[in-house]
């Protein structure tokens, strides 16, 4: 692998941030509403709108699940954020956010069919006002994704609402869930490679925010053996009797009661020490992970360094350390560990059922698709190509497929669907989406950008 | 005027109910989401998204109102609503309700170019409730359409947010202040036709809800004097004296205190003695407004019976005992009273010059603008053309230019535009919306309805 000096790369990372900068005002937004239904004339809007409507709303007023059928919800989500942990950005507030929301927006209609809506939120907002907004919108949307709110913030309000009896649709949070299964993803493939076993392995985890505690959380009920793994964050490792860590109520002192079995102190480079894997979601790099730590790493050892824009350790140094399999968030480099894969299609399988949930098993699901994707294709499978790619044929179809079929198995679902059915739909979904998008630019209606 | 049989009209008025009750489980769902920007390749995303979009977010956290140009804040509208007073149908709470707000989000985007979104929320909130949720989501939206609340819900709720200092954005509440736009513009063309002056007019009010408490407050404004006028709600009179009426919180006190001068008592009959125009927004007809009442109008009597689906009496019966013009609420008579005028046109151009709120003298100039575009073309105004219909040229295109002149006169805009830059940029904005709709509609994506 070609080595990159490091003001290359931060320079080639400026190349979006200056397009941004320059299309965000040339397009004032990324999404738009559209009709969904037919408009002759105005005279259908007797039919859309007063009086016929009314028969509609009579209809779902007597059958409440009919919402589902007269109206979008089935396929509405809102992308909710009070911006209070923004990319790298931290507390930048909701207006800040709102650029963040709306791409996440046309992600999920343009990849997964979705016609999610970003609802930025706030000011100031404590988990209640969250948690109790979510669930006043919830009649209009068919499912919920929370995005860059802090932590621990983002779990309580995550917890609440799953365990709310009065909340029956699927709240998802990205930066937890959507993270912790991509990431799954990579480990299945990566130990495959290696040929160790899920059960067997030493995971050390550094950074201990939202991401790393959801994927050592949805690890542990795949299978993994979270009890050996070790936690570090920017204090070193979580010990238990580290001084910091002794109120109940901080998450971190349940990791380290659950975790590090012969109680280390130190740095990270204590942690990694024999450990197997590495993952890594902390602060930009390079040399946030150092070359000497990762040597010291068992044989085979695994790499996954996510910080953005910046691994913690460059690909090469980890590689000329040791390690086999190199996995960071960037897309310029192999293996890149992409939120993108996941959510679309996790999603789009999960209305399609109309699932009141979504559970770790179908995340779990999801990500063994998203790594037999690439293991079933003949020779694909390497040290460099551990994940699919957004350009995979099909990937979020069969990912919405492998979900939607857990969720009816897990009897969550609302709708029963066979997999050649949840095929069908999840394909036509999407690509009228795609093609809807394709017409739009080629009519002008979406103009070519123009500096 | 041709009479038609009740039954006829009401088996017309159900046409519209039988279409909508097959159509909108095959369309499901009336708006969608979709791009604003291009896709050319999944790169694109980089701007869109994670990373470049971070650039775009630093920007708006560093200049707060660049979130008008780097997102749809400045298009995006809300259209809000507990459900709690749908259309004829009462409290049917926040779900039945969506199919009403998604046809409000429809004729927002057909009409007005305005990229309306559907949130009905619930159930069974409090004002405060539905203050705190506009608040909490003002960041991401341009402005507020409220819809659908029950009175006197609706009166606190748009009260106290556009009183409220942390309200930046305008907050509309259509059954008020549109109903109310719509309906001056009827009538200042009515007094043209009369040529009676508005200061002089003797007005009944029957019905005293939502729509009548705001068309009284926008005719005050205007200059019709008030005082003079009379009430009548179902118990009769609003009379100085009316048992229920003693407690000062309730807002038929205030009214009872500042109309009635004579102090009447007695039915809508004994109200119409000698008035020049009534004005009924009450329930159902046809008879709730008796023949001998009408004879009892002064000369040149004016009539506006807007019940739905059947006014409160037939135009030809009101003729017949002496009114001079009658408007409904139908389509299918002369002089359709009808929301869908206003709101498009009035949002338009708030939002073209993004002003913080929409006063009282912005609703009054697009009433004049609507009644001179019927008044200016000669021959046009007569006792059954007091109204445009949509299908006037431009007719939302000329009432944004007014309202958005008036908002700029009044000092409440962020952005100066000239007369002609308001045109053209509403010009653009509408015509862009329907030749969207045209082109999903012609390429499939939008199919032709079938059985």
């Amino acid at each position: 692998m070609k080595k990159v000096p490091k003001e290359e790369l931060i320079k080639k990372s400026e190349i979006p941030s200056m397009k941004a900068l320059k299309m965000h005002p040339f397009y004032r937004g990324k999404v738009q509403v559209l009709p969904r239904c037919p408009i002759h004339n105005y005279e259908d809007f007797s039919i859309w709108y007063s009086p016929g409507v009314a028969a509609a709303s009579k209809e779902i007023f007597e059958h409440k699940e009919k919402v589902y059928e007269y109206t979008s919800k089935w396929n509405y989500v809102a992308v909710v954020s009070d911006g209070s942990r923004v990319l790298g950005l931290g507390n930048i507030g909701p207006e800040a956010s709102l650029a963040v929301m709306e791409g996440k927006a046309l992600l999920f209609k343009y990849l997964g069919g979705v016609d999610a809506f970003p609802l930025s939120i706030g000011p100031n907002l404590s988990s209640e006002n969250i948690v109790d907004f979510v669930k006043l919108i919830q009649p209009t949307f068919g499912g919920i994704n929370l995005e860059d709110i802090e932590s621990p913030k983002c779990f309580t309000i995550l917890k609440s609402l799953q365990e709310d009896p009065e909340v029956s649709i699927p709240v998802w949070h990205d930066d937890q869930q959507g993270t912790a299964c991509v990431t799954l993803a990579g480990l299945i493939n990566s130990l495959r490679i290696v040929g160790k076993k899920k059960q067997e392995v030493k995971i050390v985890f550094n950074g201990v925010g939202a991401s790393n505690s959801a994927i050592s959380r949805l690890l542990r009920e795949d299978g993994f053996d979270i009890n050996k793994s070790i936690f570090v964050d920017s204090k070193g490792i979580l010990y238990r009797g580290r001084t910091d860590l002794q109120n109940k109520s901080n998450y971190k002192y349940d990791i380290a009661h659950t975790s590090n079995p012969e109680n280390l102190q130190g740095d990270c480079g204590v942690a990694l020490e024999s450990a197997d894997v590495l993952i890594s979601l902390s602060i930009p790099g390079p040399e946030v992970i150092k070359k000497e730590w990762i040597s010291k790493m068992a044989d085979d050892a695994i790499v996954f360094a996510c910080a953005n824009p910046i691994p913690e350790i460059f690909p090469w140094d980890a590689k000329e350390a040791g390690a086999r399999i190199v996995a960071t968030g960037r897309s310029d480099f192999p293996n890149q560990v992409n939120n993108s894969l996941g959510f679309p299609g996790i999603f789009r399988g999960t209305l399609d059922v109309r699932a009141k949930t979504i559970t770790d098993e179908m995340c779990i699901a999801a990500a063994y698709e998203l790594a037999d994707l690439v293991y079933n294709i003949k020779g694909c499978l390497t040290e460099n190509c551990i994940l699919p790619t957004m350009e995979y044929e099909n990937v979020f179809i069969r990912e919405a497929v492998a979900v939607g079929l857990k969720a009816i198995e897990q009897n969550i679902a609302r709708l029963k669907l066979s997999e050649e059915e949840l095929f069908a739909e999840a394909k036509r979904i999407i690509e009228n989406a795609q093609a809807q998008t394709k017409v739009l630019m080629k009519k002008g209606f979406i103009p070519a950008f123009k500096e």
